[in-house]
């Protein structure tokens, strides 16, 4: 478990901990603030009025404690990200994302609200809103602007490479917000990979070095 | 320009200076001491002694401080490793790799110095021993074992998918040693890939997702 001040709300500590009771999960609780606090002082250019920035470094911190632990106790990380989050883009590259698996990446925020149902997650901690929990009041529908219900359909449709039109028709909604997540959709590609390198010689990681996932 | 106390040499910086001139790039230089030690007094099971793991926080870290500087001045991120330290796996996952374009990725340490050299970088720049400078006193060929000369011509054949005794054969060479350059390339290829998903629904990202780079 990992919080800072900022937005730290004891109400997630709680769900946490409900969970990881449940399932047998070892947990732990690390508050990164004074990390945050040192890097808001030494970077020249910090800026507290932009929060976007400074909830990408919260973010990536994150993932710097959650490596940390993994290398010293020789585990994997974890990722929690969804299919309605990684196909929106709806996430820090190099953050959250960055983990060594992730098991719940191709079911829809929807499906993952059924499943966490079925096993038996208790409703309040199933029905309550996302929040990525960067800054306090950040709640993903807002940010998104569409309930998940909605975005979820129209995913499925962009998933099967359907037309807008089509999409627009099948799910009586209006073509312009059916657009509107596509553009979003396909403008984030560049941070579901790897990153752009140029090709010079035979054969070029991350282009056409193909190799199996695991080689050996 | 990012340095922390522990492994700084003054003439890492003033080498950066002199090429910073001669191109024209602007700089900044930025002491990540004070966020590193926060991080290592906030994790309760810190441990100096373990000179890797500490060494992925540093990696990580200045990644997050060359992302803060592009998000608020709207540049990208651009990435120095070259094939030699891909193919190895020697680098940090998420951490120096982490970036979003990758121009000399492609090139081999050895043809990256004769690039270096040909476009007029001083020789004491171009001879210097490569170093992540995580720590005081490390040197990329000590830890790789191996001598960049050697490896970069091991690593040619293995790009070519040739047997290891015809490398070995080719390079007068023992082929244990070819065998353990293409251990360390092969077994590090899950830090050279975006996380694994679980395949459950039609289209996976991460698996077979097909989508161009940029698709807008």
């Amino acid at each position: 478990m990992l919080f800072e001040k900022e937005a730290r709300r004891t109400e997630d500590i709680r769900h946490a901990e409900i969970v990881a009771k449940e399932f047998g999960f070892k947990t732990e609780t690390v508050d990164i603030t004074p990390t945050l606090e040192s890097f808001y002082r030494s970077a020249p250019i910090f800026d507290p009025t932009d929060k976007l920035s400074k909830g990408n470094v919260k973010a990536r911190t994150r993932m710097i404690y959650l490596y940390y632990y993994a290398n010293r106790l020789h585990f994997i990380v974890c990722g929690s990200s969804d299919k309605s989050e990684t196909m929106m883009g709806y996430f820090t590259k190099w953050g959250d994302v960055a983990a060594d698996i992730s098991p719940i990446m191709d079911l829809y925020k929807t499906q993952v609200r059924k499943l966490a149902q079925y096993i038996g997650i208790p409703a309040e901690i199933v029905e309550k809103p996302s929040s990525p929990a960067l800054w306090p009041g950040q709640f993903a529908e807002n940010e998104l602007g569409i309930k998940y219900e909605q975005l979820d359909l129209i995913l499925f449709g962009l998933e099967r490479f359907m037309r807008t039109e089509e999409i627009a028709v099948q799910l009586r909604m209006e073509k312009h917000l059916i657009d509107e997540v596509k553009h979003r959709w396909l403008a984030a590609e560049h941070k579901r990979r790897m990153l752009l390198t140029a090709k010079l010689e035979y054969r070029t990681v991350g282009a056409d070095f193909r190799l199996q996932r695991n080689p050996l």
